[in-house]
């Protein structure tokens, strides 16, 4: 219907525009909770992701990702957006290439934050190339672009896997290849390097949250459902408890309330309801959320002391960890089929198989793409670059002067 | 009808999301106005109020301000949402609670600007869930949820008292009873504590005013009707003519444009049109944000000169004074019953009437409140720590490294 | 028709707040891209912008733009929005107003980046009042508000010439008048003074790009056209392309990856694009980007090293010169009458006899501006301001503490 159009088209389009600014969000919370002798070139990592990066899915990623149906497994069709339709899901085409544009590079900027501070700039833009052209674009199309995962019944409300987990993931095997910061770990001790912008990290923190206002409820299309709202609570409530449990578990653990805990603790919760966010209920969402804020914490812990590998923005466990749980949450909380609501273990399995799928694909596509990069261009800066800083040495500047 | 439900409740959820990054804007204000080494620790806060905050309006607060009317005096049903209507006020239910929830965490930050830099975490969460489960929703109750100052025919059409002037109120208790900061009042001289970072407080002043865009059109619940678009531009100009009116005023008065009073006059402005945003002329809006931007500074002054209560962010003259003014402007400025309109006093006399017992039972509850807190866990932190600074004591970090 | 008056006032209304966080965005990107000692003064200019810029505005601006025409010269009723009519091309009046007033204030907003760090306050205050009241309103009614350069059929979309030509050409004479910097050009060396603060730079380009899908696709004044999401793709591939190639260019001309010329590529795109976002296809706005890119950088250096005209921010290069690009880019790229497409050379001589003529007024309107503000209250600071830098003696504080 024509008036349903334009109202979903309208809406579609303000909530991709609150999208776009999450990129902000990224780049403060990098910036914050690295040190300042490599805010510049966090930054222009961020500015990569929003240029290069939508580009290479317009070009590419796009076609594999809506593009026509080949076996299930990737579009052929789309490329550069020609011959697209006119409409796609009841709502302008533009509108909703827009908003997919945006969650592409979301997709991408998760990695930038795990390999902070000691990866090469042309290899980040290599690998941001292959993630909005490929990763990315492959495992959309297997979720919601009328691939495999999503004909098995597969839920992914917004992207909690499709975005963040592959985020997460391709993270994960990029701060793994990429090793340690110089430092980290010294004569078997794991040192922490704090953030140098707490205020900056912070402001990040809640203009992503801002965003996912955007990211989830908008993930509906369609401004008439009642599933469109309930997502917006579910974020508020979810990103709430979250923050909530984050904040007290580091009380207890670490004996302060820890800042940077319990600001990952507002993401960590926000990307745990990410895929169901329509699907839960209330309370569903609250205690997804109170988990995530803890898991998050565990996982942080997890990774930076036994796995020793350095995250220093805790993207592993933000988007991968939390992303896959809230994913298998679906298949215990969805309200209509969940486990907990009587629903069997049907969804739970498929909700399980497909996050494995998805996790298995991207650790192997991002492990041959920074393999690649390792033995082509090379995967990591200079030693001197890293101890000076990559500002003053890559880009020639300092992120401050005179404060 | 159908489709103004769904326009309507399409415009006040994208209101709702907006008037979230609010709280992004109060961080900043609140960081930037104060020290340094209490940078993480009002942050943290910030936190505790969207998240703890939020939560506590979920479980109690909401039932408590729209719950079934109990003699005009509080709801008594609706908690965590239990039985509560799909449609409110011919908007989406969820989408109602959203914007309310987002209100409800806005009066209790207003506290923790006035208190900053030398009260107990502990403390501020205990005062920010009576806040948002008890006093916020006592008041809103009376003024917009069926109860008696709405039916006397008090008007606030935005929570210039209800979030506000409340805020502002409890402000002036807290402030009070928690003392002046250390070295603020010594032998006898006054000593200016200047805020550490104005770009951002600068940056956080403006996505106020942004969000305020949601706060103001956004609680007509109504796209359909003129009164929203008439809001956004008595927001804009309030906004405008109190900030010339600070700039000016300060310059005259300080011998210097004052750039904190310049910032803290946009605020005032914004909060001198939000009790009548959408009863008053442009021109009413304008005389509004000049006298808003003046008083505002008389009354900063006057506090931390002759009453001697140390409010480091001015949350109380901006958001308590300007609050209070502007509910009585209404009496005088509202275009349809107010005094120099030809309304006579009656409206007036409402107006003031209803500001005042608000005041009372704010200023009763809040005292109570913080008396219990002082009397239990203690409301100040301990001396050594307001010295070193809360952030390295209590959070064991520090904001900035490095800069 | 009732239906699309409310959609189209509402996404209107939506736009222009989006529009409004612009000034944020600018103020960020003026305090990062100079120096700390200066950042308090170019933060206040900000708020004069939104406050006495956006009243003068109401008070005379509008009724110039869009009052009666007066031989298709200007307006000659309207002033303090008195007797306007009830809706404005088809939308509420209202809204209408409050997206022309953002757009007045963006307009002299250009000029206070290029003039920062040595330009006197009032002078600052009178050139703004000037440029809100008369210059825009005057270049304004000629395109958009029936005046003859839109009746020669002249085309800016969203403002390419009207508001960024017009505030890069004003940004031009004022720079010029003004004088370079101390220290800039010194023994015939051409000194750079980078900026303070490039995280919060960042974060203010990101944020104006933000805002830009509130400007470009919100000039449409109709959600139900499909120039509205078309514009917002090629306001992203525009930016996009822009933000790469000013990094490859800049890279390969200055041996790195230059933050400060990436950052202003992106705005270079996205102004590159504003006059033509509606009218040119997907590859037509990557190739105006790619080339704002790279032609902004060249002009940033012709600008500082042939002309010797000291711009901090680049406000010239990026506003006046990729916006004059732009503009002239509709009369090559329109995908109706543009040369490239088949449309001869009737379009491409109306824009650029248009943007000529829309030059040499500002130059000369300016110039009588500035010449007279010199020659009475002076344009300049006294030299121990400018050393000492302004905040500390004109605004009595400092922009940061302890840091």
């Amino acid at each position: 219907m024509e008036m349903n159009y334009v109202l979903n088209s309208m809406w579609v389009l303000v909530a991709a525009i609150l999208v776009f600014l999450m990129h902000a969000g990224f780049a403060m919370v990098e910036v914050g909770f690295t040190q300042s002798k490599n805010a510049v070139n966090i930054i222009m990592k961020n500015f990569i992701t929003v240029s290069i990066g939508v580009i290479g899915f317009f070009v590419v990623g796009y076609g594999i990702m809506y593009g026509k149906n080949f076996f299930n497994l990737f579009g052929t069709d789309g490329f550069m957006l020609v011959n697209v339709p006119k409409t796609y899901a009841g709502i302008s085409f533009e509108v909703f290439f827009f908003f997919q544009a945006i969650f592409a590079a979301t997709c991408a900027t998760i990695v930038s934050g795990a390999m902070a501070e000691r990866t090469k700039f042309t290899s980040y833009i290599i690998f941001c190339i292959v993630s909005t052209t490929l990763i990315y674009p492959l495992i959309g199309h297997w979720i919601w672009g009328d691939g495999f995962l999503g004909q098995l019944g597969f839920r992914d409300f917004a992207g909690g896997t499709a975005v963040h987990a592959v985020g997460g993931f391709a993270a994960f095997v990029g701060a793994k290849l990429v090793g340690a910061r110089d430092g980290k770990y010294k004569k078997g001790k794991v040192n922490a390097i704090p953030g140098h912008n707490i205020p900056l990290g912070a402001l990040g923190v809640l203009i992503l949250w801002f965003g996912w206002f955007g990211f989830n409820p908008g993930s509906t299309l369609d401004i008439t459902s009642p599933s469109t709202s309930h997502a917006a609570i579910t974020t508020l409530l979810g990103g709430a408890a979250a923050t909530s449990s984050s904040l007290i578990f580091s009380t207890f653990r670490y004996k302060k309330p820890d800042a940077g805990l319990t600001l990952n603790g507002a993401l960590a919760g926000l990307v745990g309801v990410t895929a169901g966010a329509s699907m839960i209920s209330y309370i569903g969402a609250i205690v997804i959320g109170l988990i995530a804020g803890i898991v998050m914490i565990l996982s942080v812990e997890y990774i930076d002391t036994k796995l020793r590998i350095d995250d220093p923005v805790g993207a592993i466990s933000v988007h991968g960890v939390c992303g896959t749980l809230g994913t298998i949450a679906v298949g215990l909380f969805a309200i209509d089929e969940g486990l907990l609501y009587g629903g069997g273990f049907k969804l739970l399995g498929i909700q399980i198989l497909g996050v494995l799928i998805c996790a298995a694909t991207v650790i192997l596509l991002s492990y041959i793409t920074f393999i690649s990069i390792k033995k082509t261009v090379g995967l990591r800066v200079e030693p001197h670059e890293e101890i000076y800083g990559l500002d003053t040495i890559e880009h020639g500047i300092s992120a401050y002067i005179d404060l």
